[in-house]
């Protein structure tokens, strides 16, 4: 699996080097697909902090952005990233939505279609919707999160991270920390760091750590301190506020005794290793903030300004074959 | 009536094709009129099909759309319409708006207005509440919906879609099944295929049928399977979940089975009749789904992707005499 | 104070005529700077009266709207104003936001920041809270109104709208009437048109009126009978409903009768006073109908329109150094 991983470039050309329609997820894709999309996403990096920001390569381009679940920083940042681009930015938003009708997810998916969308965008509760959808319209898909199943530009916007802040992903040991159970970031995660050749830990309390997990090439711990020896990069978890009620957690402080990455608790880990948070933070439950506001190693808002890129590169790619881009169509 | 029908581009040339400045329903419309923009939206599908949609030709313009109701569908596919014409689109949120301060209609329609809005669409709860914000405006006004009184862009795709499947709507007999006492669905459509000389039947259970429906040219019936009988068009309403609980439906199931769409019951239509719906459907009540997916007999995804055209052709034949175009202004 | 008020170009070119990265509020403004945001903003007027609006000045540009407090005319206000001048505009809704996932309003604004965003719209229901971002971002931040503290567009809208009703804000008789303790709009207009040198009486019952408000060089009435003796305008504030539980105000109908501005009372200003109020309106409370809807006497629409263009003006100006404008980089 290594061995493309020495050669950023040696992906295929044209759309031999993501030769699929959606992006539901890391699941199934090659590491050099991967590689192609953080290698996209660096192309818009510098764009975007200057005020010559993005192009107009999506004019005409309908992108919807069906949230079903509410989600402000996905949504501006798709919504951000599609504007940058050029695109016709609809939102659908789901409390206003058909849905509280009564209408089926698949008579929604459907009704985007039949709309001639270009790019579908779906945050949803529930795991699978986006692939469901996917399966219903003729445009792209991307998953925007659905339910505990993946969150893939999350993925791929801390993988883009880790690569620039540690020069590459492949040998890093990444501990993943909180409630691994629950968490599609979690997985999809897991997925990318471990194609692209990381040493992945995960760290959970046991009631919210997913039995068989080794099964996806990770080594389990429950003891943070002993998950943190040695770590390039720490990687938090939200904690959900709904775990707290839900017996999975005895209390919020409890939680952050056992869990919480504390600086005295970060010092087991290198010591220049990585902090990284996918937001919005508990400050205090998960992440104190002098480890969250770190000035060096804090990767946090950093991981922000990947996201807006990353989704700019999947925009851009997904749909230069309806564009008709040379080497796509 | 029918002789303007048999000469599709019979309307006059330049802005006597359409010379309202307004479109708050289909009363008042000549037959030519719709025509007319039936075709004008006939210029949009295609491009809708392609990545070449629509053009710039609504820059500078700005369309509010001021929903006071929620509506997902009708949003979207007038916000669609509007960015792939190029206009600035700009939502107004009812549950969010001046209304709950207890601002009223007239202040929000004069606000929108000194804000320069070059057309504004709106839908809202009560019946005449758009034609009294068009009384108040310097700008062309579109109903989006307004209370049992119309829905006039809904009969407009309607047509469209019997005119694209069926050849035409002249001498297709159309029946109408549902709620006719509260829809202003219905009631567009009525004025809308009466004009264009359909045959139109309605059906309704007693309570749900306004009185001296006659006197729009219709037939009535209280028999579903007698309306049925012939016909070219199937039209189900959407049953209101309100209405269950209102005295006027026994239940859900009852209503299913006298006026429920199956399969079975679609057979004494004719062999080959077109079955529609507005959406979002209550499937397994007012339609089955094995009715509202055939491949063949259901228009209900392509009254969708009408929908989008027709809106096209009204923002944009509306905005022409203050864009100056050539015949209009 | 006053002789820069009589040479209305006085101020000096370029960046040095507006030197402030953000507009935060009214307080620090010097008059030249005032005036030169009035006199960028009447540019604007005219242009929105045609259908070539705006220009593409702002494209490329990203406005974030981030609205923790609703208000559907001032987001509209500057979301069409962004829009009219070709920017990329977001929308944030506090609604929707991860505020209610309890993350601090500093992480919000680092996260908006970290999206590259070129400038900020801010409204919010705690005073200073605007100022807090503004530290915490690399862009220009618009203040929108916050809590008690400030709205400095609304003063920039009513300075605008006097000038050009009544040839110049200075030496006008200003009479602000209601809820003066609470009203960041009042708060704000009295430092802008001091700052012009109008002469400025509030007017409000004891219990609404600041301490110590002659401080602010304006005059306190508690009888409007006595404040409008002489007025050249009179700019009624909104009585908001929670006050009216509060004890602050015994009714509203109590409200009326001592504060609310009738054609009988408003008798008593300047025969062509004119009448102004930032809406929404509670009609019957703090002014009647025939107040608000005089044909000569009311500016109130007009306000509105000149909400439009200061936006655009402030949009404009504040982003000039970003942009590499010549002068202003």
């Amino acid at each position: 699996m290594s061995s493309p991983l020495h050669h950023r470039h040696a992906y295929p050309p044209g759309r031999a080097a993501f030769p699929h329609r959606h992006l539901t997820g890391i699941a199934g894709l090659q590491p050099h697909e991967i590689l192609f999309l953080l290698d996209e996403a660096e192309g818009w990096i510098e764009a975007n902090r200057t005020r010559a920001k993005g192009d107009g390569r999506l004019a005409g381009i309908t992108q919807i952005n069906a949230f079903f679940e509410n989600s402000t920083r996905t949504l501006l940042s798709f919504e951000i990233a599609g504007k940058r681009l050029g695109a016709d930015v609809v939102n659908m938003h789901a409390a206003q939505s058909s849905v509280k009708k009564g209408e089926t997810l698949i008579d929604t998916a459907v009704t985007l279609n039949a709309m001639r969308a270009d790019v579908i965008v779906i945050r949803h509760m529930s795991s699978g919707a986006v692939r469901l959808i996917a399966e219903k319209v003729d445009c792209p898909v991307l998953n925007a999160g659905d339910g505990r199943h993946e969150h893939p530009t999350q993925a791929l916007l801390d993988a883009l991270t880790i690569r620039r802040r540690r020069g590459a992903v492949e040998g890093q040991r990444v501990v993943i920390c909180g409630d691994v159970l629950h968490s599609r970031v979690a997985r999809s995660n897991i997925l990318a760091l471990t194609a692209l050749a990381a040493e992945v830990r995960v760290c959970a309390p046991s009631t919210l750590m997913p039995p068989a997990i080794e099964e996806f090439g990770v080594t389990a711990f429950t003891d943070f301190d002993a998950a943190l020896e040695g770590a390039d990069v720490v990687m938090m978890l939200r904690v959900q506020n709904e775990r707290m009620s839900g017996g999975f957690i005895p209390s919020s402080r409890e939680y952050h005794l056992r869990y919480g990455l504390t600086a005295e608790r970060l010092a087991r880990a290198k010591a220049d290793a990585l902090v990284m948070h996918p937001g919005p933070m508990n400050r205090g439950v998960e992440i104190t903030s002098e480890v969250a506001d770190h000035p060096t190693r804090s990767a946090i808002t950093e991981q922000v300004e990947m996201g807006v890129a990353v989704r700019m590169a999947c925009l851009d790619v997904l749909t230069r074959k309806s564009r008709g881009v040379e080497g796509w169509a």
